[in-house]
């Protein structure tokens, strides 16, 4: 693996003993972590764990991707609807991995289609992105799992009835959609009206699918070089199957997470440096919120678990939260993503004021490494803990590695912590709740309960009187 | 003030005994209310509550600033370099206020120029700024209070030689600066130089300055209505000066969150159900940690305080974070920020797939205002306190209603805890650092501080060897 892991900023020596982790910790809770790692090693590509099998497979399938882009490399957009983990995995790579203004500059210099994820139905957004784009020129992608979700649904009839009404018959050739084949709503108007279909595997989760057809197949069609980013998940799959828990990036910094948790750290933050890996913050979030955010258990005991992620963006926010990380309760672990040699280099140059200095003939590079050495070493003093993932370099290969690092992490914390780490109960009563009040047939009696709730009107400010 | 505020779900008749907080509690709590109202209304306007006065004063500064941006407006980009309390301001209101692809749309339809805020110093991020503007034809505003940040400065280095090298003379036409009149290093340039200067109040901090220059200048650059913001600010002031402590927004919801604290709510998550509003949730995060988020006490007690500010998005983080905040840990309160009349409609068509029914021939606005009226359900149902502030529709009246509510209830909150709401102590050691690995002169001590550090090999993962 390319990538590089350094934790001393969890352990004793850096932290004092009230705070570090000792590393007799790895030994002492031997048989735990031996556990979590055959549950995940002896399901590999089974069940629930099949996103574990896609960089290793899918020739076929990346052939038809590839293909499929090229027929729409002249196009002017590609717009991605879809939600949660039907976007965010397309989100974090595209915005790693193309020009940071990718959408701003002339065709002639990007060389590919613009890019919008619209992963919201707000109707104001919707409204805009039709201000901007001609969906003649537009290839929609429309990626839902289940083929039912509302917000997908939702915002695939309000584009298919429009397209219908530009291109008539034609409108098929602007719609690809990512669905599970041969099941849901979605996949039969697929059927019906004849749209590429490309499918997403039962067992593979929305949260885990970035390298199945929902993220490959949009990456694929703004240029990303999708067979780097899969050759990049492989060689860090493999990392993850280290026996040497210490050595293991994912089972490593899983348990120092899942130690973490168990003194009081209830909150993760995954700090970037680096404005290409802004989202990767997004897609760890989705990641490890849902899946390790369980109320129980695999003996089903109330357990009410879970580590709230929060992004932050360095440098950034160092004049946001840091203040806090510094100086507020300790319950927090901070990873920092850090970038060795950017892709481009940006000077300073001299100028005659002594209080710039510092900076005259150096680069932004060395200041925002600077500056992210520095809050690591301001927040080890404070005994914060903090741990950072070293990339040389943005590009596919090591962005395949962040990722499937992270989905790997998420796995082996799910097995320490012995829950589910597949699943989403905590989301079903708002899904109903939303069908209920959107009248839909069966949903009766949820919307008599909804409408039955009281509010108190001393609890409620309003048309407060001016003095 | 046209915001509403709905506090029942915090409340025990939604919650329950064990979650829910009491109306006595007001009651109980009268003392150390009226000792916070107090604090915060005997100082209106003193020391570091200048920024109260801003909505009622600067008559003057406005003219200037209206005159200002009539001169710019045929430019083709206003970039502002700043960072944290000089960046956040701006781009809250900005993207609530501009059509949400402002930057995309032709110069004919947006009428105004478009807008960067360039909060960060990655020089991937510099330089994609550079590939897609015209030096020549952009204002750049450099915004920092002390005049002497290092990551602005660094910015208007690198922007004052490339104007200086296209423009010759004219450069100082396409530089705005903003800080202390009088003082620090920037200020010193901006005189020789000959740069036109607007100045930050001395008691004004940055997290509390979007009323003054800072955000008021280049707001008007883009076109936005300043006077209808500052309008709004001076409703909201007004409603926040109310001694009825569970009708005043501010004090009110500063001390349901300061109870929750007190019972182990850690978290504050803010979750806006419309795009417009995204980083409205950036902007309270910023104040809301770094004033909340102290070591010490006023008494100087060690105290570690501060609730971790977490920013959602409705209905788009419904698939990533509401699991989590359904059935993982007590440690949360919610707020959603609530819009009841969106700028437009979006209509689904019919389609014949039955399981579309439910969403035919309605709008995306009752899906998303069902969806968020289901999760405040949900989460109600589950036992998590939240609260939703409703916007009738967002205007420049109602975001400033809103800021101010923001700032006012940090105030509140932080006058409840009996800290310094108005310092961030926390930062320093950080910037030191900084200072020392850049290099600069006196802090060599530093630096040997730093380098003393020992890393131990044995907690750095890397080259992980295959299989």
């Amino acid at each position: 693996m390319r990538l590089k892991i350094d934790y001393n900023n969890m352990m004793r020596h850096a932290l004092g003993d009230e705070e570090g982790l000792d590393f007799n910790e790895f030994e002492e809770h031997k048989e735990l972590l031996e556990l979590a790692y055959s549950k995940v090693m002896d399901n590999k590509g089974k069940g629930w764990q099949e996103w574990t099998a896609l960089p290793f497979t899918q020739q076929e399938v990346i052939k038809d991707i590839l293909d499929t882009a090229q027929k729409y490399a002249d196009y002017d957009n590609v717009v991605v609807f879809g939600i949660g983990g039907s976007a965010l995995g397309t989100i974090a790579v595209a915005n790693a991995l193309l020009h940071l203004k990718h959408n701003e500059l002339p065709k002639s210099v990007r060389k590919s289609p613009r890019l919008y994820v619209e992963d919201n139905i707000d109707p104001e957004r919707m409204r805009a992105l039709l201000d901007i784009i001609d969906v003649k020129k537009t290839v929609f992608n429309v990626i839902t799992k289940s083929g039912t979700t509302s917000e997908t649904l939702a915002q695939f009839m309000i584009i298919q009835d429009i397209l219908k009404r530009q291109l008539g018959e034609k409108a098929k050739d602007n719609i690809i959609i990512i669905t599970t084949m041969g099941k849901g709503t979605l996949y039969d108007i697929a059927v019906k009206e004849g749209y590429k279909v490309f499918g997403i595997g039962g067992g593979v989760g929305g949260r885990f699918s970035v390298f199945s057809p929902v993220g490959l197949v949009p990456l694929a069609l703004v240029g990303i070089d999708i067979k780097a980013l899969l050759d990049g998940a492989r060689e860090m799959s493999e990392a993850c199957f280290a026996p040497d828990f210490a050595q293991n990036p994912a089972l490593c910094t899983a348990f120092l997470q899942y130690m973490s948790m168990r003194r009081g750290k209830s909150i993760s933050v995954m700090m970037p440096y680096a404005d290409s890996l802004k989202y990767m913050a997004d897609f760890y979030c989705q990641l490890w919120g849902e899946s390790l955010g369980k109320a129980i258990d695999n003996n089903n005991n109330l357990v009410n678990v879970g580590q709230t992620p929060v992004k932050a963006l360095g440098v950034t926010d160092q004049h946001s939260q840091i203040q806090l990380y510094t100086e507020g309760p300790y319950d927090k672990v901070v990873t920092f993503l850090a970038v060795e040699n950017f892709r481009n280099t940006v000077q300073m140059p001299t100028l005659d004021a002594s209080e710039t200095e510092f900076l005259q003939n150096k680069t932004l590079n060395e200041l925002i490494n600077c500056e992210r050495l520095a809050t690591e070493y301001a927040l080890t003093k404070a005994k914060r803990p903090n741990f950072t993932i070293i990339l040389p370099e943005v590009n596919a290969h090591t962005i395949g590695e962040l990722l499937q690092y992270f989905m790997y992490q998420t796995a082996y914390c799910g097995a320490l912590l012995d829950i589910n780490t597949y699943n989403q109960p905590g989301v079903e009563e708002g899904k109903q709740a939303t069908f209920a009040m959107m009248g839909r047939k069966n949903y009766e009696n949820k919307l008599e309960e909804i409408k039955s709730i009281q509010k108190d009107e001393r609890f409620i400010i309003k048309n407060q009187k001016l003095l």
